[in-house]
């Protein structure tokens, strides 16, 4: 998955300092996902995707943001309120999974994965924190403030958010 | 997956007001997982276990909450700090996953699942922010402030907790 062109990758795809693991977590099948939809956003390739939601929201007149909700999982819909907060999980589809450690870009040192937000990860499942501008549940479009995949990444989850349980507790006092 | 005896329940182990989605999303196989370790928590029974965070961590002197990584993951934990927070993934592997509206405890109306944190959802993965404790990156085990999660819970993945994108901007204003 890394260009051919980077100067340091070495033959493997593997950058200098970089350790996979000694499973490739691909091969595994503890459990099965079902997509409920996918994403749309501007970013078409991964040199110009934003890399994280800050950075997304930075670049957000950049181009328009949308959760499409396949027809089985629209009736799941309701309750949830436009002008809110939502996080989305999303399955990182074009990420290698068998990273250990890994350089992150302009870092100098590899770093643990799980110390990372890196998409490339044992289970590349992708947490996103976005406003939901509106909701249509009629034909399953959430517009969204902003995003930080790349268009057409499928959506696994949507989950209200609430300060009581995902600020840490010292964020709160 | 819910009790015989409960007073509310139709034959088909859907509450009254509650509606499946029209495809089981426990069918489908868009993507695997791979289990990275599992959970301990003094939880056995879903009666038992903490609904939230916040519950959890007011009953957090009732045991002693560990995650327990498998060796091939362990090296992917170098750069994780004790004493942060962070996100556990999880698969909630006792829950139902076909419900498209469902009836909280103590609720009169049913809602639409992406409007709850309830574990029943398509994919039944959890999200939890804990407190590292301590990291024993030999042994791949973490002691957590709380958990609420029943005791085994399989996990999917650590990332480190970052306010700069997983708070909602208007929460840093």
């Amino acid at each position: 998955m890394v260009p051919a062109s980077d100067p340091v990758m070495t033959r493997s795809g593997v950058r200098e300092g970089e350790v996979p693991f000694a499973v490739d977590p691909g091969d595994r099948d503890d459990a099965r996902l079902a997509f409920i939809g996918h994403l749309e956003s501007p970013w078409r390739e991964r040199g110009s995707c934003p890399r994280n939601m800050r950075e997304a929201r930075e670049r957000s007149q950049d181009g328009s943001f949308r959760a499409r909700i396949d027809l089985p999982f629209r009736p799941a819909l309701d309750g949830l309120a436009p002008g809110g907060y939502a996080w989305l999980l999303t399955w990182l589809s074009q990420a290698r999974r068998d990273l250990a450690l890994q350089m992150p870009r302009h870092a100098t040192v590899a770093r643990g994965t799980f110390s990372l937000r890196s998409p490339v990860r044992p289970n590349p499942i992708g947490l996103h924190l976005v406003r939901l501008v509106s909701i249509d549940g009629d034909s399953g479009t959430l517009v969204l403030d902003a995003l930080d995949v790349l268009d057409g990444t499928p959506l696994l989850d949507i989950k209200p958010y609430l300060p009581s349980v995902d600020h840490a507790p010292d964020d709160l006092s």
